[in-house]
């Protein structure tokens, strides 16, 4: 089973210049779009919709998407996949889990930490932003339905891993755990893009997109699609590669996409929920399996599996 | 940990009459709000928006919600418990999956069986309609959050059953998988109610919704609203007694409410999505995992221990 | 000041082909969406998503398109400029107005004549719909944020004409009185092509959209987008040629468009409002206005200038 | 034709206590839902759906409600009527245009004010929401549709006045054009609150609702209820009284409704539309009409009806 052929014979128009990029930021109470100018002196300054040309450094931002559904990859990165389990390949083909709209969040924003929650993870991943209803596609035509692309941070409450049976609803779902822009951007190839996460301001993950995910984003469209209906707006999260960890209240995290952008958020704690002594709910746990989550798995495995994997995983394809 | 006082000491508003039925029935290409009448002669009859009454019997229905999510228990009747685990009680709290609002249909719709799947099995649920955006609510102050009741089919592609580790996005998720209608209720007591499931016709699910079920739709709301906001049209599916099993194209199911309604849909087999041949994504699988969810758990065991339960639950209690 | 220059030098993306249509069909109570066939012995018959192929022609749909908002032009063709105020141009600059997304319509849908409502009018247009959100761009940027063309009936209520102070509310914004479909067409020169109405299988409208309407949609888009951010979805009505006229219960009406569609739908009379007779709103009234607008304007002046406008609008250029 | 009956049998609950205040505020990217504690030592501060308790005054909000459409009076105080027409009652019955959901913008905004445009109005008026969807009820049943009350600013760019036929698509649909919050209320006795509008601080408006306002809520849903159907989170802005006038970038605007809130927003100007130097579109005028409306209607005829209309109005009713 093939996945994407890289360097493409034409590349997709989504991923050919020029590159155009997207934001919604916030000025006081009022919700404003506006593009990137990509040339030159005023480069990197936010041109808004009325006109006004502003650095977009110090603004808060909302989401860039207003999706109807949100579904993410569990893992689609060998280093993940080896970390995790041991094997450069997670499974032959790619698994799924959902968050809900309502855990969107935008740049610069707070990630919340409830004050009985121990462990909150960060996991960067590009997202896709689906551009026009699709569904039944092959690759080659899941292409055309692609809107653009973004950072995400797929931030999760690891403390809840040991519920809900691996939907993971309340470790990744809760409300500001989807960080996602700081805009949406088209016209960049992304296979030639590096991710890195900094965790105030240090790097604590990296891939090299092109060379360690598992799938392109056409083909988790085209898989996806075979049995539901993908809208217009709609986000796929493309999972993360190895050394996700938990962080703290006070912590900055970032996820930073070359030639797509960086988003940031902090982390604040939040009281714990009232119904929660009341005893409503699932508990916040401290098990052995969320603490591997949350803190590294076997590291030692990892690393010397790490140091061989793209000979083998070179070998596999 | 308890759940609902049964008797109320005071019932809450949304559980008091007057019964108020709402329904979006589909008037050639026209989408169109009406009212259930509830009295006289013409009682049973819709009272279209527009003013003309009608025979809703025969015609085709849209959803009469428009959630940003939908959240459903996995198990919150005794029966299912005692069914897939052989314990009364699931765990002491829910747990939760979701489905994409893709999957949303209709009263007398369609459900889509592609013709590589085999097992399609049928849920009966009671549906909570959020009526107003809450979070971190107390079990008590959720009453007035629920807008209505709808009954709805969480119906399953079990042959997905392997994949997805737990999320259940293409059991769950795919489209169509989600009737839900025939209209939504306020003003009934659902704690009174009977929920049931008929194939072509035959009961083949039963619960005395009071009885069975575990916790009451304001402790699930609590729960979820510890830690995501539930905004207005969002749907909590309520989980399904013992006995969903597995149908065939040309069957037509039902989901049964006792004072909310009844809800009918029939199967049909659609072809083989363009890029499964193409070796894209998880193929269905017919393992005996599968089996097991899609035709029934030890029936033995079951059946002797169902016996049983209602004394056990009450020794619980 | 220009408005387009045809024929083109190189025709925009969306004016080219492969023309593709997009469908929302009901089947059952299950809204699915599907592609036309263009090609062999099955061309005009609709691949729904799930892979089944159908006749669409006697299917119910729905709105192909679900709009934050809906803005349309008063008077965008000369004959409809002479007919109402005998002058081949209305003014230099469109004017406009807006429905509800409330008013929307599908095709083979109901159009709702209150019982004591006298005149409900046709008005045969295409539709834009928007594919990208955008703000303060040229007209020549404009043409890549179009996502496709749909026919559209814009119906009104013409007794409401002497309330509202111009915003026609209530003539243009009643439930049901914009028709729009059968699909979302891309790849289809417009400006070739011919708009017609009929009633009961007559032609009652015709206009050659290339060579008789004032503005193009590049035009209109880059006018309205100066102040008001147009979204992804948002609807532009373009205006009608002369001869809108007033029909009955039992009629048949349908806009076609050449290379676009056919649309469909018929009147049906419903009971007075509640509100109506407890003396609440503005009732409809049948004033000379009313009845100049609804029944047609001075015909012979109109005709007479008809006769002779090409000409003059081809001096005015 | 009667509107309310004031003092009210039985007050509805929608004006009755408890005084709920939701607000969605703006922290960094976050957009986070709050309630306003209305008790003790903390009233007036904010307590967010995670638990903490913030002061809201420094904080920027979103618009409190995502409508599918705006709906707006035309004329509904009995000062507005005689400064724009010298009569205490502009017509029988309410005439209404609407706003698009793109002019939607929260407190602590900017409202924008292209460089060509000169007038820039303000209008401050309560704004209904709807909480329920409905068509077709009495006034009496309206009362049980109402979700809520919010303060709003109906602004306008006057300078458009003299195109669009009336619908001010233009004048008022233009983006930041509709200021509304901070919160949405529900538990206050409208009828007993004053309306004020302060520009820089003095106040510019003021108006007793109850005494003042010729339609109550419930009669204008009836009224537009009678042909268009109103969804959950609609918004109807209920007109102004007299002394709109014009103001300046820099200016402060402030719409305050004792029990409701004070809504705070500043003007801004920004470039000139990009289109607009093509020759494309309506040009902002300068007319003797537009500068009635922007600057003032004849003020001493004004005064003079003014200090008598309580006495006349009494004696129309």
């Amino acid at each position: 089973m093939t996945t994407f052929e890289f360097p493409f014979e034409q590349l997709p128009a989504i991923l050919r210049g020029p590159r155009v990029e997207r934001r919604r930021v916030l000025i006081g109470g009022s919700a404003l779009w506006g593009t990137i100018l990509e040339e030159g002196g005023a480069a990197g300054r936010l041109r808004l919709d009325d006109g006004r040309i502003v650095d977009p450094a110090g603004l808060a931002h909302l989401p860039p998407v207003a999706p109807s559904k949100i579904i993410a990859v569990h893992i689609a990165y060998r280093s993940r996949s080896i970390e995790t389990r041991n094997k450069p390949q997670p499974t032959d083909t790619p698994t799924y889990f959902t968050k809900p709209p309502s855990a969107l969040n935008g740049h610069l924003g707070q990630i919340l930490k409830p004050a009985d929650v121990r462990y909150l993870n960060y996991e960067s991943e590009y997202a896709i932003v689906i551009g026009r209803t699709c569904k039944n596609v092959t690759p080659d035509e899941a292409w055309e339905v692609i809107g653009g692309f973004c950072c995400a941070l797929d931030m999760g409450l690891q403390d809840f891993r040991d519920t809900d049976q691996g939907s993971m609803l309340r470790v990744k779902g809760a409300d500001t755990m989807l960080p996602i822009g700081p805009g949406i951007v088209r016209g960049v190839n992304l296979f030639e893009q590096t991710l890195r996460t900094y965790r105030n301001g240090r790097v604590v993950q990296e891939a090299r997109i092109g060379e360690e995910s598992i799938w392109g984003p056409h083909y988790l469209i085209a898989d996806i699609a075979r049995h539901i209906t993908l809208e217009a707006g709609d986000v796929i999260l493309t999972g993360t590669p190895c050394h996700s960890r938990s962080i703290e209240p006070g912590d900055e995290i970032e996820c930073e996409i070359t030639g797509v952008g960086r988003l940031k958020c902090s982390v604040v704690e939040t009281p714990i929920p009232r119904a929660s002594p009341l005893g409503v709910g699932h508990a916040p746990t401290d098990s052995p399996e969320v603490r591997r989550v949350a803190l590294g798995f076997d590291e030692r495995v990892a690393e010397h599996l790490k140091a061989n994997y793209r000979a083998a995983a070179r070998g596999e394809r």
